[in-house]
């Protein structure tokens, strides 16, 4: 992205100062000429709210912090992380996402670059994803008591439709699908932490899923949706199986991992089921709409596949079907993988 | 406050580790056996959003984070003024607050039981402002990456009134209410802080303002409200008056301190007028409402005063009239003079 001039004179101030976030002089500065004149949220940033007028009366409401370390990895950065990761809770809940907060945690000292850099990338994807960031909030932390920026996004969307989305509208015979392939975004993440060179550079899979699940949700009678973050794959369902307290079948060979992230996770040790993804999910839904189901999803990405089933077990768990006809159980893991992937 | 028994056990758990915002199996204990068992928010909590029904598609929005220090004060905590912040954003958009988000951003080492404090400490703030907590997030960074622990709120309230509330609806001639003392948030920071013993301890007003609020707007028709936090009156009418390109003239002896605030600030060389308050904001109103807008507010604090007026002059100006005739213009600090208060 080219980047525009920053609005905040560098040579007079190349970091961000404690005052930044003191209340005074400094603070009007940079909330009024980067982030208003960026962001163009209506008069209504300067007060305490912003005032919106609701075209529903049936939100949904999410909220996440992002914390993500590099700032800047292959195929995103914080600023559109913190704004893919809010709209996509806002799409899995069955909602079109309208109104974003954005409030900055930022640490003295950080360039001023950096953070104009993100703001820039924040008001893309912002747009990319059609949400209005309609008030924020910006405070500063003593140097060493933060670790550059983080970034909280909370968002208010519109239900659009009458069905239950969730785990407890799971049935058994539903069918699993998987929008595209799995394990981009936390190698990109990890390749650009430890300075890996992998052969192939992999970039985050990071993307508004808005697009896709409201055509899907116009189309099939969705039960549940989840976009597959922190933990991946194995995570969410595992989650979802015990929330609905049922088993899931999966076969292995239907769940694309590109060769390049299956070679970076052998190379690492890492099992790409378990990998966060930013702009996966799976979508549960009755049998009967599968074909329905697939057509949509493969018209946003051809990878899309359906992946497995849901069962009634006498235990609840996940299982994965190997080609050669061995089952493994998936388990949630105690922590994670990596941390500080979003 | 009576602490019940951390439901994380404490020999196991005693401190908050990477793997608790890692997306497996710990991150779920605490956000089920603390957070949820804690807050009660519905289901929906376990899934990427929140689904609501808003009695009104007449909306406010607001976020803030906070990173204030130290974590437990005189009169509060971060827990509490997580809540009692956003909330008064709200009130000050002349909404009624009702849902909450609540994002935590932990530092690895952080004792659970601190955690855990402020964890009841939110719930028991959330109860007393009648607003329900009904998502959340958890992040946990690394050790010296953080600050103990940050919390983002962000919060829906929905607008009861038609009128517009805000700096363009001032007018000349507008009387300016204070709706208490001065000072006590921010000394009561800064001598936990500093350590400082002072004579008679000196306790936050942080508190939630809803109830004052809704009631000064059944009976008044309020052209402007602000709750004074960083920056204190002083910054908070500068905004005003910029705002809304019109002076205030202000009468010093109508301006609430305390002896206590008077005494510290003085010893530490602080202007009260600039100092942080989490429970205290000004009212604008039509000089033929003051009156029964001063009535309605002395029911909440006998300290309740009419400091002033709103007057049209060329330049715009906040000037402060002391009881022996002189003037002084409080100006906009360039920081603040207290970082990291809320």
């Amino acid at each position: 992205m080219p980047l525009s001039t920053c609005p905040i004179p560098l040579q007079r101030y190349p970091h961000v100062l404690l005052a930044h976030g003191g209340g005074g002089r400094l603070m009007h500065q940079l909330i009024e000429e980067m982030f208003i004149a960026t962001f163009q949220p209506d008069a209504a940033w300067q007060h305490d709210a912003a005032n919106l007028d609701s075209p529903s009366d049936r939100l949904a409401f999410t909220t996440d912090s992002y914390v993500v370390t590099p700032l800047f990895f292959p195929g995103g950065d914080i600023g559109s992380l913190a704004i893919h990761g809010t709209v996509n809770d806002l799409a899995m809940a069955g909602a079109r996402p309208l109104y974003l907060s954005l409030s900055f945690i930022l640490e003295e000292g950080l360039p001023m670059e950096v953070l104009w850099r993100v703001v820039q990338s924040i008001q893309a994807a912002a747009k990319q994803s059609h949400v209005r960031i309609v008030t924020g909030d910006t405070k500063v932390v003593d140097r060493g008591k933060g670790d550059g920026l983080f970034i909280n996004t909370a968002g208010i969307g519109i239900r659009e439709h009458d069905s239950l989305i969730g785990p407890s509208a799971v049935q058994p015979g539903d069918t699993i699908l998987l929008s595209g392939d799995l394990g981009r975004h936390g190698i990109a993440i990890l390749s650009a932490r430890e300075g890996l060179a992998f052969e192939t550079a992999i970039k985050s899979d990071s993307m508004p899923l808005v697009a896709p699940v409201l055509d899907l949700l116009q189309h099939v009678p969705v039960h549940c949706l989840r976009d597959l973050t922190r933990g991946g794959l194995a995570s969410a369902l595992n989650e979802i199986a015990m929330s609905a307290n049922l088993s899931i079948q999966l076969e292995a060979s239907k769940i694309a991992v590109s060769a390049e992230v299956q070679g970076a996770c052998e190379l690492i040790g890492l099992d790409p089921l378990y990998v966060a993804n930013e702009g996966r999910f799976v979508a549960i839904i009755p049998a009967s709409a599968t074909a329905t189901a697939l057509d949509c999803l493969q018209r946003y990405d051809p990878a899309a596949q359906v992946i497995g089933l849901v069962t009634e077990t006498q235990a609840t768990r996940v299982i994965l079907q190997s080609p050669l006809g061995s089952q493994r159980m998936l388990d949630l893991l105690s922590g994670e993988q990596l941390p500080r992937i979003c």
